[in-house]
């Protein structure tokens, strides 16, 4: 008589489990990558905050009711909260797409989230120290190099595991 | 006797059906997805005919056998498309990838397929209200935050559902 | 009495094993992605090299300790590299999100690879040309548009094959 096994398969060579809920590092992942997404759609609101402070608007259709009529640039708040938000989209970004990657290639699950957790809570503060209340350095570059070591961490992971693909 | 069902998973279970073409929200985000990076792309192609049609180039070696010898900035109907596309960079990636992980949590399909509809069609239209034929506000503002606001729906029922992971 | 079939499933047919160490075109995937999140991390650094070599930086907090006392904008040499970093965003990260997902739809394996190996190189040579060693017109183009006509290749592949989910 024909055994099944009932045992739940050991989720690193069950690839095909490693981007589901049923991995709890993935789970992790779903969280903070959507806080970060909030965060930076946050950035877009204090953009606009910004620009309706200090009047300082690019297009001339954006000018309609507005107590100034003219388009301006290079104001210091404005373009200040744009390179924040410009360093997010250089940085966030590529640790999304790098983090669920690293995810499907089953690394240690306690390490993995460990990593993640450190370099969302990073980018959170550096957002806090560059847009928000700029604090003397070198916080704001502390903060910035902490996520891109993880990411570049998790880029040669996986690019010396997978390296025969080349 | 032992009976094996035959019977197809139930897709919400299944997880590891969830990012595959069995998945009618996934063959959504495909097909939309494809369409907003061509989207995107397009762009490129439309700073160039700014950049060629105002001879605004920003780099010396763009130059050569161009009627004009001087690199140019901040022509404003290129700087137009240049905050257009930047506007897609910083919605439409997240979008991607947040609709991505949302799928990948089993929402209503029902739902989910509407909402990137939406939210994909809103993308479009903000790029021709944007770059093509500026139109009086808030017409663009309009078409910005539906993808804004879906964008964070998306991220915060996948949080709140992730939440015990932080 | 009953057989079990222990054949290694289709893998064009078996959806959910595409996103994962078993696929080469993944484990492909894998590889040059790490390789090209590397590169886009370099432009950081580059840009923090260019911004000391010509003491230009953006932001008050930033002169602490620096042989200059004022903020300054729009050096040659810290644009160019922005606009090559800019380049990267704007045609990199489309091309990561792509690519992954064409790689869900279970494509001709050998051209996906190769597709994706040439898109990849091109990226590479592109930076060079663009951001360490400027070189004559039509170098950068030409790298640029091959990785350009590969993303919209893939686009156009998944949207035709899932356009009824429109």
């Amino acid at each position: 008589m024909e055994t099944i096994s009932t045992k739940e398969p050991d989720l690193d060579k069950a690839g095909f489990r490693l981007l589901t809920l049923d991995n709890p590092v993935f789970c992790c992942y779903l969280f903070w990558t959507s806080i970060l997404i909030l965060k930076m759609l946050m950035m877009s609101i204090l953009t606009a905050m910004q620009r309706i402070g200090t009047k300082t608007f690019a297009n001339p259709e954006d000018l309609k009711m507005r107590t100034t009529d003219e388009v301006k640039f290079n104001d210091p708040n404005v373009e200040r909260v744009r390179r924040a938000h410009r360093n997010d989209m250089e940085n966030i970004l590529p640790l999304l797409i790098m983090t669920l990657i690293y995810i499907a290639t089953g690394p240690n699950a306690t390490l993995a989230r460990i990593l993640f957790r450190i370099a969302a809570v990073s980018r959170i503060v550096h957002t806090l120290v560059y847009a928000f209340r700029p604090v003397p350095q070198p916080t704001r570059a502390i903060t910035f190099f902490t996520t891109f070591f993880i990411t570049a961490y998790m880029a040669f992971y996986v690019s010396i595991r997978t390296i025969t693909y080349i």
